[in-house]
């Protein structure tokens, strides 16, 4: 169990004025879990407004997140909470409703991703705060200035990749990354950046997983003569292809499709797929349970 | 403020074994609502498994849904609720999860809504107990039969209207009906009936409401040359396709469709679109909320 | 290149009046095959009401399905086709439209394929005469004697499937099967059955192909926590699970559903994809393309 | 009958090789219309590579879109296919694949039909040229000016408003406008300027039509309590939204979206539907008929 704060929550610590906080909490389930946490909430005068829960009979866990409105510090709720989480054994996480996660996003050639994620933020669509661009190809540099993003260029060769990690490390650090997105990136993370960085990098996989993993997931698709190709957007680990699936959609195709247009057809579903999911992860919605999630929507 | 107690409810009253109870309740939005009736809950030692909350800033009201686990009678749940329930002016209903809900199906002529919900109904994938069918015409009475399903020959015309609804109200009255049903039934019942029953009738308007109100509406929506037909499963109020609306749907059409093809086309959507309304009414999954609805599905 | 004609075509060889035909094609691409086509349609007095080409660069093949509206025998219209046909090294069938396609239907337990072709074949909603039912379980029976169905009991044991496939093979010749259709059929068919009707065994495969092939798709589907379950028709050859798409569809699923509602769920899915392929087999909207189809819907 | 020729076309006027042609029509139904046009283009040694027709049973028009591969000069395409639409009273156009239209696109302040337009230009997605921006209100320049578009700001007032339009006459023939895509652009077009342009003027309504027209369709989507909302593209004719439907699709939305909600869910949904409409005219697969569209897609 741990009590994680998101490094940089700018909660007020004085002169609480009400304001909506946002609790996602996981643990053994068992009774009284949801009246602990509402009787914490409640005396603190916190009046909740979003609730969900779910209990997953095949590991056990219990999960809910909980939007609370409050006039209160950070102290008094994490005071509140931190008995009731020591008695269930809880992992949590407390933060503000909206405030803008820290986003890295890694991109090679391919703008669409990029594209749709800079201009959602702009449009206050999804609450990221993109602090830079990093490309491993120099193509997107002018994409990312007009958004007013510095852009990083950090070429990845077979003789360079661990001193471009080492880079990304450096990054990350210095600009107090929370989540780093990787939106068609095309190059594979080694697995120990994988492993420091658990559900904290976002992947786009331009198949409907577990079909057509790998590279040229279109042009398998257009082999195999499928009638609807997809996307999945998931939690990196490890294991190519395989992390924790966070969003899944697809599109219609027919045979006179070639694998071109499979391609642009595909970029759509891409960029929704992986807004969708990381809106959901800077909105707190989804956990981890074992090597699926739990999406609070 | 009202406690409804379903009318056929088979809760045992002694010997209380572990079951799952289902209780969903609406009332003026306020703190300390879900810490009340978590508390209630938890006090009689239930096990909250599935919950969800939806407070509407537009109405004021708060709507919740809960299913808990419980070794308790019916008596005691509703004694350790009513306390809470008075205190926020509830109005509540209190269910066994699965008991199956007492339902009257009404058709014409049209089979293919029948035929979907006693096949659900057979195939326990919605907790109704179909108690029996009645027609306007006689046509669809083999169907019935061989579900086991009584049918009821009610023929309406101008000068009998008064008199069908008159043997309407005795077969809800005798079956100890809980939900009605038009299942493509082409008569419109009259204000006074869908005034006795409300939020207990339910139909299919086979249109994307509120577009291509009243009859006919696949030649409209041949007509206007749309792209996409629908479906709209409502609550039956005595303002014709204004109900409060519980579940919608579509399906993609192109030019080269006829009104003909429209409607078969349709028929999918309908059944569809209808068969989740009524799986979601018996799962006390819909709460009204003005002339809206709160779907927890 | 061979010319099939369709066993039990009832066509007027006297006397002709106007009808619709349905010719489809397939042949090497090269110039003029349009321009041949329609003379020779033309030349009939012909008018040609729907028309689809699809010329395939990565195979070279060239195909076409067309609808003509004409006042003429099968043997003149066959006699002015036979030529282009020759010409251009065409595989053809020339078809009466609406002519219910000869069917047997093939069965295990599950219910709700069979339910809805049935259903869907009283309603006219695809040109198919099912002629038989073929259960290796008994349970479907009475659905099947509901809609005035021959049932045949054919079990099948590791012992026994020599036997029972050629109990299939004799139904198959007895009643003039043009097309069979495995339902939801929970046996595999030999190597040699499969290549004895090429393209005229349809199979309803309940997942999302090429993902989770084999048996228990949808546990399989919740192991990995896909956010779509899906469902595919096609064509069955020899190689298990691989044969050519006819139509794939999928279904938003959530972490909270457990393996049995995947199975609930996909039933919607896989009666609706099954009957897409079956009616547009029927239709003759569905042509090979080696490993993959051509739908000309 | 007519022969249009798009202004700008550059088609070769001599030397002649090989390139794909399209070329739609309409006139009223028959036989031979097939035939005839495949013969005038076979004449010239054309291959035909992709071909719909279509024969509207209620207005008695006959429909074809037809590309053709040919090693031909404009002017003989055009005197092989002169009498054949003569003879047949054909409206006819003929163009070469893949020439870019050039398109005018008119904003507001809402930027994400624009974005999403010049994003697929620049990705050639789409094929149109953009040639200019006109905004009534100046906010969107600067993205006008990212992509390397002239922004032309015509603010429109009750006084201004004939001016206003003066001013988009003037920049429609200035820069050989062929199509005016209204991208969310909030001021209504007079009926004599949507006379001078029929069926070259797109429009993106933020509903599904005919449901919710005039202004603020979120707010009565809301109201009404939808479940799906949607978005139509139509061609612009002097009667407000009623105009030809191109495309049209739908999200899914539940009783807890505010209006604001909604407003952000639609976007997507209105620059996916917008883009599809605009690209399929510009690849002239939408033909009149009457009040109706064609679309061979």
């Amino acid at each position: 169990m741990s009590t994680t704060t998101p490094p940089t929550a700018s909660a007020p610590t004085t002169a609480p004025v009400s304001q909506q906080w946002v609790l996602t909490l996981s643990c053994p389930d068992g009774p009284g879990i949801v009246h602990a946490v509402a009787g914490a909430l409640a005396g603190l005068g916190g009046n909740i407004t979003e609730s969900q829960q779910f209990g997953d009979p095949l590991s056990g866990l219990f999960f809910m997140r909980v939007q609370v409105e409050a006039a209160t510090s950070r102290e008094d709720l994490e005071a509140a909470l931190q008995p009731v989480a020591e008695h269930f054994a809880m992992s949590w996480v407390l933060d503000v409703v909206g405030r803008r996660v820290r986003s890295l996003l890694m991109v090679s050639k391919a703008p669409h991703c990029l594209v749709d994620l800079l201009y959602r933020e702009r449009s206050q669509a999804m609450p990221i705060d993109v602090v830079g661009v990093v490309g491993n190809h120099p193509d997107l540099e002018d994409i990312a200035t007009f958004y007013g993003k510095p852009f990083h260029h950090v070429p990845v060769t077979r003789g360079t990749k661990a001193g471009a990690e080492a880079r990304l490390r450096e990054l990350v650090a210095e600009l107090d990354v929370e989540l780093v997105v990787l939106a068609r990136y095309m190059q594979i993370l080694s697995d120990d950046l994988c492993r420091e960085m658990p559900g904290q990098i976002i992947n786009i996989h331009h198949s409907f997983l577990p079909s057509f993993k790998g590279a040229r997931p279109y042009a398998q698709a257009h082999d195999r003569g499928v009638k609807l190709i997809g996307a999945t957007s998931h939690y990196v680990t490890g294991d190519l292809d395989e992390g924790p699936i966070i969003e899944q959609d697809v599109a219609r195709v027919d045979h006179s499709r070639r694998v071109e247009d499979l391609v642009a057809i595909g970029e759509d579903v891409e960029r929704q797929t992986l807004a969708r999911a990381v809106r959901w992860h800077a909105e707190h919605r989804v956990l981890l349970d074992g090597h699926r999630t739990v999406v609070f929507r």
